[in-house]
């Protein structure tokens, strides 16, 4: 095995384009192996195999500079970097992330998990090294689907703008650009990277004197013209005009081509964007047959080739498909219903309300900044438009929430899946802030249902409340197989449910902490003290009345919330009683605490940080001091 | 005067494009007049005086919905929509906003301030009326300034692919794009807008037979081809890459050719873009030749044309000044300080240390997202990078900061200029969430000055502290004239300053607010009550020392910041206390109200929300009841 001797990337420099592709059989193997047991990202790393291979050949990393977009692809890079060993622990608690991580490896240039980051990143690099006059180069490896984030444009733009020498490589799954890969392409792009010829103007007359029959008969000959141009145009003229030297399509399997492209591209002065083409899942027919479907598996599958996964199923359903399930009832019932998702169609739940109402549904690619505001335009056409989005990536939507949706006062449900811990993806994935970064902002109401069947009546809530925005927030995973009710309720506004009386303390919980609560009462419960369990749904507006009552009664409380603790539901109650003048009362706020939460299985993340029952009732009942003696 | 029959977009439907041109003067002579007295956007305005009689001529509004980027160039389309007789009230308190808002007229679509949502906007009012089977029109409004941002980018990628019909004019200031205005590319936009030659082909092959002698002189003739094909290329093919009809450039002083471009586009079906090309500041001189320096002006000046704005010498320099000053020194002391701004390099005080530091200072256009990771990308590089940025519009880079900045734990100075309440701007420009937003966020530091002098030292701490970011927070406006220190301090991280000692309450402030409690205990101090008044300093991590002893002393507490109180320094502090389990200490929170706080002085803001002098020493006596009856 050639694969047992690499371990750094200096054990491939000698390699022949015969020895990598080799290598590349292994390294699939490999992955498919692995990923068998482990699961993981799994399409996009077996696409980038020989790309990988290629950019340790060509780049000297770790003085060149390798920088992954979203990093989901970066396996084999890990491979590469001395990392192969660790697989087994891949997205384990404590184990290897899933993203390239600067802390893990001196190969990893970025830490990264959202998309779009790499260009700017990249450009950052530049310009650091043309201030420090050093001569390291530097690489930037982004997907198709990133293109479409704004900021990846913003960073295009001013990267062909200061003109520091940096290579993009597009890696073109054929998942959002149409390509044009042809002959005429290919040759262009020989000419334009070919010293020789690095005129513009006699790159056009030569390519033109090979293709056209230059005579009279104009009208053939422009047709013709016209075509070369417009292969030449799409998409590479776009680069263009942003400053970018254009190189490509090439087939991102072809080791010999993609070496040599490569070397070129890092030799051009001013920066280079080589379009290369590669097919996601390549090797596995599974993958490759349905690229959406495979981009992640989280449970391990039978390696077999051919075989697929291994699909594990829930007695309960998972809150997202209770979102997509809701959001078509909704949609029947009300034609003003529009859902809106940024690239995450599958991942939201919402490919059976696509398939429904295909005219009111909206897939605006990885564009949140767009996707907000294009909600609250639809708002204002009278529209009522239903945001799905996860807690993460709710952040680059922050200034169209408070800009476009908020300050309008607008009534866009903001469906927040993912929110809380999510587990496998770390902490650029946790859904930790949301609850922070929205209860500051004036107008939004903010819910989170204690199960799967609240969820529904939130939602439909949000849906007729009348004016204004309203998020939902929702744990990633299944809820607990309760009953659904068929009829939609809707959840007063601002109001909690007490779901256990208790006179010594109070447990206020938010979301999936009540059943923690509920469980921490019944431990409280054979101490002899008896705990209230009250289900907040509201984050925002808090129920004042409750929060009276406790107070009166001098209960201790004790509040439970699956976010940041700073600026959470605890610190609303806080500031609650404080605007009030109301001392004297005992809180202790659990939530998240002022550390990036990293990757693990979400029960042993919830343990890392004592949101469980156990810790809760030990919390509890250090704040009844005299019950717990009685006991 | 045609002005004084002017009401409403009716009144002008009949008018002759000579009376329009009259019209026209009349209204930049109104507006220089207004403007000269209030302040206000100018060059802008004056620069779309024709574009918005042509676009309330060519669309009916408000069942057509005119849409404008930024919205600082809408007072053309205020006047004509019924607003005249408010403009002396113009971003005046209770007046009328600088910006279009839905709230004022039914002419005013989206309410807006920040840059490069009309684009999605429109798309959202669009797919509505699609959606309700109606027949209005959308036309968005953009500045080529604006078109940078990423989020424009990724509406103009969504609307190409849903082809709903809508109209974005291109505003084009010559101030950001390169513009090829020439016969040809008129020529090619008339073909093409014209039904009778839809086809390209025919385009290209009509183009050519007139410019090009077609015959065997290929590479002459190839030469011609090519300039004629790189006239239609640039800017205009790179809106047609993205599924947009592109017609222009147009002269946008030019009533008649806008009328009629402005018809042919609202008649084309799909996506189109009408590129216009307009002077900013046309009709008075000194806003034409120093577009960026007549922006907006907030003092009056005299509209005698040709003469300069009164420019009022404050006896303080300005925090933004402060900070420019202060940059130059530190990367005068230290070259891997590198200086960034997304667009506001005049704004952010930034013009001097970019002439001393060309090369370490980046304007990357407005393009925060960008902005936070090419920072981020720097300091990875080893750089000490510092993202000069307004508050309201670090809310676009609220993702980067978490997931680039904060995650990687990098050495990134976030200078944050506006912070707290700006006046005239309103809802859209208070920097009333940055502390709120980015006091969850592990691992960064925040700061804010008491005064001018300390804000130079903040920075300095910031850019010597050792690994990790720093917020520094400052206020629009002038500082109080203190003496600057000649040399750097540190300000000691999470170290608080006692400016006045009292053993009544103690008064914890944040930034310009220290003043404002020096005062009330001045106040305090007539009636007998002794207030402790502490200089925070920072806002994460807090000083615990401080707090501890308070709770020890049992010392009332009042916190007051130019923040949202919901989640703000006050609420930081609950928190400590709750988390430490110390019950009893009495604390109000002092900051800004749980709504939008709209345009006004800086001063009558803060006013109207209790955030002076006597509303805090009032606050104060309530907390210390045996010392008000004492006194």
């Amino acid at each position: 095995m050639l694969l047992d001797k690499v371990n750094c990337p200096s054990d491939i420099k000698q390699l022949s384009v015969e020895q990598l592709g080799i290598l590349a059989e292994e390294i699939r193997h490999f992955l498919i192996e692995n990923l068998a047991t482990t699961g993981g990202h799994f399409g996009s790393n077996l696409g980038v195999v020989e790309l990988t291979l290629a950019l340790h050949q060509v780049y000297n990393s770790p003085v060149d500079k390798i920088i992954w977009d979203v990093g989901h692809q970066a396996y084999v890079h890990k491979i590469l970097t001395g990392r192969k060993h660790l697989f087994p622990t891949l997205r384990k608690y404590k184990g290897m992330s899933g993203f390239p991580k600067r802390g893990e490896s001196e190969h990893d240039m970025f830490d990264v998990g959202h998309s779009s980051t790499s260009i700017s990143a990249a450009l950052g690099y530049a310009i650091g090294r043309d201030l420090k006059k050093e001569n390291s180069k530097v690489v930037a490896v982004i997907g198709d689907g990133a293109m479409t984030g704004g900021m990846a444009f913003e960073a295009l733009n001013h990267a062909g703008h200061v003109k520091s020498d940096m290579v993009v490589v597009l890696n073109d799954n054929e998942m959002s650009i149409a390509t044009n890969v042809g002959a005429i392409t290919n040759y262009l792009t020989k000419l334009r990277v070919d010293p020789h010829y690095s005129s513009f103007k006699k790159d056009i007359a030569n390519v033109l004197h090979k293709i056209g029959n230059v005579g009279d008969k104009t009208e053939k000959y422009l047709k013709r013209l016209r075509d070369s141009f417009k292969t030449l145009l799409v998409p590479g003229m776009l680069f263009e005009e942003f400053g970018f030297t254009y190189m490509g399509p090439i087939d991102g399997h072809d080791l010999a081509t993609l070496k040599k492209y490569l070397e070129q591209a890092k030799n051009t002065k001013g920066p280079v964007l080589l379009h290369v083409v590669t097919q996601k899942g390549k090797g596995y027919a599974v993958a490759a047959d349905a690229p959406d479907k495979m981009h992640s598996v989280s449970v391990g599958f039978n390696a077999k080739p051919g075989n697929a996964p291994k699909v594990i199923k829930p007695a309960a359903p998972t809150y997202t498909k209770v979102f997509g399930d809701t959001l078509i009832k909704l949609a029947r019932q009300n034609q003003d219903i529009v859902g809106i998702t940024p690239a995450m169609p599958i991942g939201s739940g919402m490919i059976k309300y696509a398939e429904e109402f295909p005219d009111r549904f909206f897939d605006v690619g990885i564009a949140e900044q767009h996707a907000g505001t294009f909600a609250a335009g639809l708002a204002c056409s009278g529209k009522r438009p239903v945001l799905a989005i996860y807690s993460t990536f709710l952040q680059r939507a922050y200034d169209q929430v408070i800009h476009d949706i908020c300050i309008q006062n607008l009534p866009v449900t903001i469906a927040i899946d993912r929110a809380g811990l999510v587990g496998e993806d770390g902490e650029t994935h946790q859904g930790a802030f949301d609850i922070s970064f929205l209860r500051c902002i004036p107008n939004i109401k903010i819910m989170m249902p204690k199960d799967e069947n609240e969820l529904q009546h939130m939602l439909y809530t949000a849906s007729v409340h009348g004016d204004g925005p309203v998020a939902v927030r929702y744990p990633r995973g299944t809820g607990y197989g309760v009953k659904m009710d068929e009829e939609f309720k809707v959840m007063e506004i601002g109001k909690s449910e007490t779901v256990r009386e208790g006179k010594d303390a109070a447990i206020l919980a938010l979301g999936p902490m009540v059943h923690v609560a509920e469980n921490a009462a019944e431990l409280l419960a054979a101490d002899g003290v008896e705990a209230r369990v009250v289900n907040m749904r509201y984050a925002k507006p808090l129920d004042e009345e409750l929060l009276l009552e406790l107070a009166e009664r001098g209960t201790p409380i004790i509040t439970i919330e699956e976010a940041a603790i700073a600026g959470g539901l605890g610190s609303a109650i806080l500031e609650f009683y404080a605007k009030r003048r109301i001392t004297g009362v005992e809180l202790f706020p659990m939530g998240l605490p002022d550390l990036f939460v990293e990757h693990g299985s979400p029960q042993q993340l919830l343990d890392s940080v004592g949101l469980n029952a156990t810790t809760l009732a030990d919390y509890v009942k250090t704040m009844v001091p005299l019950k717990q003696k009685r006991a």
